[in-house]
């Protein structure tokens, strides 16, 4: 089969490849679409992370070395089941989305508990790791990380499923309730799902802070109580204050990861609330602990997702999310054959695509599902 | 009456002023014992805060300038009623410890609610901006403020509540759970009081750090499963992931307030457990915002008390805390006439007052009660 792979920085391959071949309770998806995150960007410019796999290092988990696959938000179609599948839950010709995060299955880790499998410090992402990758025509998986699509939801949609995910986590482990006010700071693709989630949760005004008029716009299209043009220098804290009777937000979440974005962050949330980091950080930053005590803050932390998927799907399939809004986020169908420079290539080098892919925080860190741009179909191939 | 007042820094008189006057809805206490606090130290080498009260400029809640009464950790008995008061919950003659903090109540405002008063950012400690102070004959409170004592609770153990409700709305706000393991950054007298607390709670193991062999054998008298003298060198880390089967703790409390408890703090925590700061800091730290995302820490703040006294009085009736421990650690009983030179010029000068007093972080903090040394009695005059 076709098959993009990484073989280090600035050493992506289509290649030809065998199959891979279901093991017990695995089954084998053929891939639909494949989403391009800014961790791929990232696995390209720089590194995949400090530690394996590289190409003498296994990664612990997955135990692999490189070259491995490429791609880890994908949907695709059962084509195979492996032995001691549960084929009541996973039939072949069903649609699925999986959920790509692998643990290490030692006993007293984290991982141990489905809703902490992404807490497991030696993890393995499929399309990062190893376990193949969405950039290919097919793949093998757990049965339990490939989760049916409703009818409603398209292989399409079910390609944005991995970045929602990080998405609903955040916004279940801030605790957003119904009447809530919540602020998000940065206006890139996982900014525009926590909004949506956020609103799904019950929150009545959630204002949106992000750089440049294209993103506010979307901002605005996603039904933002207010949106804030960063980088007109307006006074986010003052503006979300007004918002909210002077008391500042239920909950902030900081999708950008600055020195400047947890400033706003820790001023602009109410005494007893809660801000919630989802961003990965090229520096440290200062924090004001005086302020955060004063308020009784609480700073939150959600990474990726773990047992978030079937709550997600489920909303998916109650109508929750307008899905022309999501189709909306696509900005460009590409074959897996033009993935280098239609796809990898325009978010590198066009300036629009490159502006959207690139608002997040990639610079030395190892895993941050948060950016998308760009499709694969194997339709196209 | 005899009161001690706070003309300003390094300015403290022991003088003779009217009795207070209750008004509606209060109490008059004839205070028997009162702490001294870090903070009552703070105030006499640097000033209350950066704003009022001044000498001119009136507490926005208690109305007052300079001079105004000091000590805010103490008990007493109810002389007098005033009107509206309901004297089938507060009779004369029953033994109370207050609950100084006092909010604004303005509309909106946290303090509109009692478990946040705290959080009021125009809140008024009895003892410190006004109201009066326990160094003195009488003071007059509201009565939801005077928390009616059991019986086998003495007026000297009734003096500590104050710093004890700290202790207990930390490990509140800390969701200690039974089966917990808790790791305890600073063996000063609230770090002794949290580790009471998280046995309370149900915590089976609670290690804590500290600095110096008093404090440390303290600790240990106080039954902490191990104790780390940091003043040697040792890992604290290492030592915690070793007495936690290599996971880190549930919950770890920084009393300190420093860069290096800070960063002990977040990489001594389990993934997914819970870092509460109670202390205040000095400057701001720098922090690891990756770890914290990685692990998903939540980073959690805890401020004095608000609606927590009841709890814990109750704890304290049900006979969960031996109180002969918390006796023991009353280093010295002074009258209030010789509270200037006895009580606040022993923790400033007598090396062993000081170090245990001084081991806290006060400067540049407008309000830290979390140091206990010293008592005062109105038998002794």
């Amino acid at each position: 089969m076709k098959a993009i792979r990484y073989y280090g920085p600035k050493d992506l391959r289509l290649e030809d490849i065998p199959e891979p071949v279901v093991g017990p309770g695995q089954v084998k998806v053929k891939i639909a679409w494949c989403g391009i995150c800014g961790t791929d960007l990232h696995m390209y410019q720089h590194s995949i992370s400090d530690g394996p796999p590289t190409a003498t290092e296994p990664h612990p988990t997955s135990g692999e070395t490189l070259p491995v696959g490429v791609g880890h938000e994908f949907s695709g179609t059962i084509v195979e089941s492996g032995p001691d599948v549960d084929t009541s839950k996973h039939a072949v010709g069903q649609n699925v989305a999986v959920e790509p995060i692998i643990g290490c299955n030692k006993p007293g880790c984290a991982c141990a508990e489905s809703h902490t499998r992404n807490l497991c410090s030696q993890f393995a992402a499929i399309g990062i790791h190893g376990g193949g990758g969405g950039l290919s025509e097919y793949v093998v998986v757990p049965q339990e990380l490939a989760h049916i699509l409703p009818a409603n939801v398209s292989l399409e949609i079910g390609a944005l499923v991995e970045p929602l995910a990080v998405a609903w986590r955040a916004i279940k482990l801030s605790h957003v309730k119904a009447g809530d006010k919540v602020l998000i700071l940065g206006a890139g693709p996982i900014g525009i799902f926590v909004l949506k989630v956020a609103q799904i949760f019950g929150a009545t005004w959630v204002g949106i802070s992000g750089r440049g008029s294209k993103r506010c716009a979307l901002a605005h299209k996603y039904g933002a109580s207010a949106v804030y043009d960063a980088s007109t220098g307006i006074d986010v804290v003052a503006e979300t204050l007004k918002a909210t009777n002077g008391r500042g937000a239920d909950v902030v979440v900081d999708c950008a990861g600055s020195q400047s974005t947890l400033d706003t962050a820790l001023k602009a949330t109410r005494p007893g609330g809660t801000v919630m980091n989802v961003a990965g950080w090229t520096a440290r930053p200062t924090i004001d602990m005086n302020l955060m005590l004063m308020k009784e803050l609480v700073l939150a932390n959600s990474i990726g997702y773990a047992g978030d998927h079937p709550e997600l799907i489920q909303a998916l399939a109650d109508g929750k999310f307008d899905l022309d809004d999501l189709e909306a986020l696509i900005t460009r169908r590409v074959g897996l054959e033009e993935y280098l420079e239609k796809g990898l290539g325009a978010l590198l080098h066009e300036k629009d695509q490159h502006d959207w892919a690139a608002g997040g925080n990639l610079k030395g860190y190892k895993y941050r599902p948060s950016l998308r741009s760009g499709h694969v179909s194997e339709e196209d191939l």
